[in-house]
């Protein structure tokens, strides 16, 4: 009566496309968590107060802190959390060099907008996984309190100097638009994410104009975060 | 039959001068905390592989974590965290600019050696607290898995490059020379904590003998870390 199929191991997973997209997805989800840390342990020396580094620190220490069940889960799949980590590190980077916040209000958006539209996209992506990936992703994404410390230190920000809100707003834009440029390099890079978002025989995909309302949907979260800050979009 | 002790508060902390001692002790150990996150991620920075970068920034995110059960209990006993830590960002700061470690291995060597001393310093005077003071204390100290890796790294590197082991060793003196220079001063402003190890009514306390044997203790375990890296102490 019994499969051959291995024990413990989803039924997706057994086919090699899929297990690759899935080492895939965990490595730059992993290499994400580990470079907002740094970030954010970086912006902590520009806080303004010991409470404010406790906080940005606290958020800091949360994201390193889900790479452990990452790490896990890859090498259940029998891969090299850091080979798998590799492929991202360039993308990563080259977006964090590319968007150096100048100042502490800088960094604070950057967490709150950047992070926020890295997760709005893995859980987009999360949509095509077996279940029990599904809820790793999904995991390992939920918000670590920055919400309501962000907003509230933004918008006090914006209220003490309220000319500051036209810089801060194109500060935004470029945070969506270098997101957009290393996500599209990564999506050209590496075939077996793509193929996942394509689908498999038994797995639905997502075809040009499923992309299309996929990135409208991102867009429209973007802006909806941008005004919870009270900045333009 | 009761007491008209206040409930939950243990009979030791109804004492201005004993609660303030704790008062002030749980704000030097929390401030600790964050200077050591603060340092341990700029030590990141650093690490020679992306290994030993998630490695350090999981020592890191431990020591932060540790400081919401300490702010916990400073509210308990009607303090603000923020304020019991302030007296104590002075002598923490300084003893971190003046150990700024040059390169990799000295700051593995500082993460050891000196959270191992400031470690020893608050476990002797835990013997001195009231036992849920003394626990909260003692489980802020345990050991974060510095020790393994840490040991592992740098006695590799010395391995590799044994003419470093005398550079080494002298930065494992100056680290115990600047932590004796802080802790005396903290010991000649903070009365409340040199009344702590002085005892009380009803507690014991240090005669001069007695510090003089505990820093006898401290310095001996110093020589055991820095034999455990493979250097002279």
């Amino acid at each position: 009566m019994a499969a051959s199929s291995l024990p413990d191991v989803p039924l997706a997973l057994q086919d090699p496309d899929y297990r690759n997209a899935v080492v895939d997805l965990l490595g730059a989800v992993s290499y994400g968590e580990i470079s907002a840390f740094e970030r954010l342990a970086e912006d902590a020396k520009l806080a303004p107060t010991l409470q404010d580094k406790v906080a940005i620190a606290t958020m800091a220490s949360a994201q390193i802190g889900k790479v452990g069940a990452l790490h896990g889960r890859l090498r259940e799949l029998g891969a090299d959390p850091f080979a798998a980590m590799a492929p991202f590190r360039g993308a990563i980077d080259l977006f964090h060099e590319h968007t150096h916040p100048a100042d502490w209000f800088e960094g604070l958006i950057k967490a709150y907008v950047g992070d926020g539209l890295a997760d709005d996209f893995y859980r987009e992506i999360a949509a095509y996984l077996d279940p029990s990936t599904r809820d790793l992703v999904v995991a390992s994404l939920e918000d670590t309190g920055h919400a309501a410390f962000v907003v509230d230190r933004v918008r006090a920000g914006i209220v003490a100097d309220h000319r500051l809100g036209g810089r801060r707003a194109l500060w935004g834009r470029r945070l969506m638009g270098e997101a957009l440029i290393q996500a599209q390099r990564v999506a050209a890079e590496r075939d077996a994410l793509a193929a996942l978002l394509a689908g498999g025989v038994d797995r639905p995909g997502l075809d040009l104009a499923a992309i299309g309302r996929m990135f409208a949907r991102l867009t429209e979260r973007h802006a909806e975060r941008m005004a919870e800050l009270g900045l333009d979009s």
